[in-house]
């Protein structure tokens, strides 16, 4: 699997042909069929991600061109996500209806769309041409982290859990151990991204903010620590729980993470390798903000805000190279590669935010209300995707995404 | 097309590769996607339609015979529709979730079934194995008109709705028009079918009936006279409805059968074929029981009783060439090969019916209740399939299966 | 409680003072707050039953005739229940939105139409005044009936069942005992109401069946008989039961009657006198369609039809007293007056049948799918109610009824 | 109506029968019936809330005491609101089929519990007696407003919408006008309240903030202005919504604020004294967040933060008379006593909040996700209740309680 990480002399083609490729590449060991179906509403079909990203290029970069022929118009209206500037689109939850166009069908889209960009790519940019293949290829990024999520999903439906492919054999990487808590000073700080370099609208403006004194854990919750939470009736004791995380909880007789079952005394996982066991060591996934939330207050300690963690991340390299699930090692080493980690802090706009005109405005802003914003990565996140001022988000039910506990604690 | 109609010198392994065959043939036009997908709760998957009328022989005709080495264990409880005895099953809302096994998998799976049938066909069988090969076949007759009513469905989903195949040219079938009235006389009569030759257990025991005398359309009401319908505002008053028809008319925002769609003052249809304009010659399909009976009085008339239908239809030829769409024509035609017809009977047992010992016996008994009968046959129903005695079952609201309506009145 | 039967020779004022001053006698026992409440969609309040059945004589009967004052314009939206041609209507899933009017309101409403009732009928009667007043009782009678079943589940949904009145000592009717089974004859026969006398318009035209010779049980399954059923794992069988009661039964977690819980180990339910254990020798009640057929597989017997239901009752009187909970000694009574009972036929119209044009038609017709037909009375049916060609329905999954079980063998 | 304001002079027996009588007062134009009406899952019955904040001080006072003589062992479990710790509970969303205990057997429940607190309050206080009941004092406050909201929604499900009380005569209040533009400076600055005075757990600890320098608008949006977006199609444009909200609008059919209606070209708005005209100079209420939120980016300005709220309304006096609607003139008014204002903060812990221990400590901090923090006070706010660090929330598509819109920019 390709893991090159993002080299600053790279040209914006070769980037270009680089993501574009992994994608193809996440999406072949899955069969036509596997590529249809949609497992619940949050879930997409793989055909209909390959589509969309290459949708997003024909509306946002080639449109107005003099590449701008379009391969087919009904595409407009079955793979725009949530454009409303664009126009009509397809409901969400009926993408699992979409027969056709056919997965092959797509791969010869995919690459209709490739021939348009790289004839564009080889020549001199025009306008916003290159900062908006960038936001593309970014784009292309987080539905490739979206694809892995929402197959994992559709397999783990099957009443016979069917693999994505084999384990690889077991890797090598050295893995920065860092244990130890990190501690954050209090006082005036800057957060959020600078001008220059990719970063999403709602990565800024960076901004003055005021922090109190605290420390953050250097690594992620363990699967092992998370099965003494489950031991002691951490999912029977409303006292350790949010009032809504509490009625999910019941309403939806959780009682581990997503795709943990008890095989009868001992714990089993669902990963994209099949059925694994829960090893201690692991990091715990796949675990709502509720369930974060809840860990954290018997563990007696609290979630960081996103200041705090992006304050002492910001250091650490966010450089990881693309594994189906994280290896056992992570639950021990920094801040990215593992899982998203959530943090208590809602998702909301930096002072001053203003997202642009049109339906490039659309990407971020109008999600700021009942979400909570994840900082990290995870090891599905695709190498050169991930930086400390990351603002990801997910509404504190999900469950889907890798998702991951980091403690934090006010200083003494 | 396959469409040869069952000839008594037939073998039953000739019968047996005629009808599986069919099946393989009506699957073709179909993508692996197309197979896959499953667009409202009643409708199955395609592959599972051909993977069940598999597991079906495989169940009830080789388990126990020394042709009896199951090919995949877990088929069981994937492909298992609704008997209870056999064990627990996969839930039938969520066979769209199944992308595996494939469609070519099915595909394997049909021939060894085939191969393991044939082998027993091709030597002398014991005990019940030639009935139940029997049960198999109508059963996989039924399902070949299941797999065409539900893509057709599923198809139609589709933002621009997906043709199944092109229509043929046109054919010169010499098609009896017999638009006069059936005259059905008063008094005792038998009705149900006599021991010999395959009936479903639900058509019998033949037993004595008191009809009044009355008299039945010798065809089935064209999409004209529905037209004049609608267009006397019959989607509209209430006191032409029952009161569950009137609600479900109200939820459902009806105003037209089922794939039909007002194209701006004219009425289109989507058929196997894609969009089709509707013409008044053409028998109305698609409607409910709701609509029938609405539509039964509007025109001063009723539906017919099942033993009343019987009667009238009973000296008919019930072979009939399976075509995707009924011609135009037919709506003038007799009983049956256009679409299936409601009758005012709710699906109960005939006196002195006993459904079979177990899970045989689950065919048809248990869905006696909230049910309507309809008689004849349609368009899509396999050639041989049909007889008088025939009893078909939906529930009122159902509007997917090829449905018409055929009016009776009281005798002068 | 009032309990006269009818007698011939009252005048229809006075029987119309008598069925009226009823409804008030059954109210009395309810605070404001009580009548107010609706504990689900097919629940009434019964403060609407008192106004509803008051808005019948008023538009009904003194609609149009020099007594036509109406009391209240509103009412004609609020208490219409499902009257199309008479205009819109509150939806019945909201009346228990209805604080206002207030109960008292209510009242003063009810004597308002006496008043107006009594001086029309006190009069010589015009056109069909003392029809239309004849229907108006008989409907009023049904919605006591009503009242009852429906104040009944209201109580039973508090946390700690509240009492509607303590049961009245034991009383030492002459019950008739007749637990032998009744045998009918074969052949043509007449069931249905003849002319004269009331009958509601669903229960003719008199017509022509043919039976076969059967046997009906003389007496109702009692609740020890039940509890054999539910012993032998009644529940827990999928062999028993229709597909859409096994259905029924898991989605509600039925595992007894309506009102019926284990309290450890014996048996309690629910009663307009609070909680009292379950006696062998009491009929079963509040048991659904679903379960009646179920019970009658498990005991080797079948339901009776409607009409060998009509043709061993007949020569029963119907006249019983009004009780709200059957006396234990009824499992070994009779036909009527201790619950209705469930029979095999689907409610549907009489051969010959046409409901009369207008409002007053849409009193049965109209219901005449998916729903299963009852026979006999219940002990809460007010005197004079019942006769033997009475057809009351109601859906397959309805328990609230006072519903019963009488079985029917084919004969030898 | 009761509007004494907060004197500290008053004996906490005084406030205690000052706040107990003005609940009972709210309920006193309310019949029996009215009482007892539940008309969506968010509103509770006035009974109920009468009820409610009696088992308040009976559980979080009483018990333990010498004046624990519980009234009945039943309430426990019916008028427990949400609190785990104290045990199971009635299901929220099913309170109003409690029929019993009676309205007025609720009125004899809570002259018990004032003659226990009376006794309790007139003697020595011991422990946190003192404390707990200024809790149980404010903690009936909010739901003498909540029991305003909620009849509101009650009477107004009615058809024909009921009044709950005549609309008093004209009076003659000083407002304090003040439509100007209230700036706040930047740097850091403390907000939340300080210990000493009552306030609940979720205003501390108090903490520095840093704000940038930004103006609030001193007045409220007004309906006229209100009437101005809607009219420049601010319903139908989803570049003005945020994504959630968007949908909302769709799904629910919104287009005006809740409890206004388009009466043929004219507005009229439901109101506690019926249906009045919607009046350009009334403040416009019983807006969503996501109203307000969409509002304010029409407006070209934006929500204030909960801190920079604080800071501008901390020098205004909180104290204003209870009114049943805001009064017209209150658009051009302060910070309080006209209607919540929703902030742009999701609802969260200040830093080093910690919840008490124990069922009180359920209070607030267990709802901290997926709510927005709200601002000031309503006009049905009680006298004394309200405070400028008061933090007030809700989820953001509720439009039934008093909710407003302040704008604010950020300094030129």
């Amino acid at each position: 699997m390709t893991d090159a990480s993002v080299s600053p002399e790279q040209s914006l083609l070769e980037r270009f042909v680089e993501v574009r490729e992994l994608t193809e590449e996440l999406a072949m060991p899955l069969s036509a069929e596997d590529q249809t179906v949609q497992s619940m509403p949050d879930v997409s079909p793989t055909k209909w991600h390959r589509a969309h990203t290459s949708w997003f290029f024909e509306t946002f970069v080639l449109a107005g061109t003099r590449f701008d022929t379009p391969y087919d118009a009904s595409f407009d209206f079955l793979f725009n996500s949530y454009y409303e500037a664009v126009g009509p689109r397809f409901e969400r939850a009926r993408r699992g209806l979409l027969s056709r166009p056919s997965a092959a069908e797509v791969g010869h889209y995919r690459r209709d769309v490739d021939a348009r960009m790289g004839a564009m790519l080889a020549g001199p940019l025009e306008g916003r041409q290159g900062e908006l293949t960038e936001l593309g290829l970014h784009h292309e990024q987080q539905h490739q982290e979206l694809l892995l999520m929402d197959i994992k999903h559709v397999l783990s439906q099957h009443p016979e859990p069917a693999m994505y492919c084999e384990r690889p054999p077991a890797h090598f990487d050295a893995v920065v151990v860092s244990g130890d808590r990190v501690e954050v000073a209090g006082g005036i700080t800057e957060i959020g991204a600078a001008p220059g370099g990719f970063r999403f609208d709602n990565e800024g403006p960076r901004h003055d903010v005021l922090l109190a004194p605290c420390e953050l854990s250097g690594r992620l919750v363990s699967s092992g620590e998370y099965l003494d939470f489950i031991n002691d009736d951490g999912y029977r004791r409303p006292e350790l729980w949010l009032s809504e995380g509490w009625a999910t909880v019941n309403a939806q007789g959780w009682h581990a993470p997503l795709y943990w079952t008890d095989a009868g005394g001992s714990w089993q996982r669902f990963t994209l390798h099949g059925l694994e066991p829960v090893a201690d060591e692991d990091p715990v996934t796949h675990v709502s903000y509720f369930e974060a939330d809840a860990f954290a207050r018997w563990a007696g300690a609290r979630l960081p805000t996103e200041a705090e963690w992006e304050v002492a991340a910001r250091e650490e390299s966010a450089v990881t190279p693309l594994r189906l699930e994280p290896p056992a090692a992570t639950a021990t080493s920094g801040f990215f590669g593992a899982a998203w980690q959530w943090t208590q802090s809602a998702y909301s706009a930096y002072p001053g935010f203003h997202p642009e005109a049109g339906a490039v405005g659309e990407y971020n802003g109008k999600f700021m209300v009942n979400q909570q914003v994840l900082r990290g990565s995870a090891s599905i996140t695709p190498p050169g995707h991930a930086r400390a001022t990351y603002r990801n988000f997910f509404a504190a039910p999900s469950r889907w995404p890798y998702t991951g506990i980091r403690l934090a604690w006010d200083a003494a």
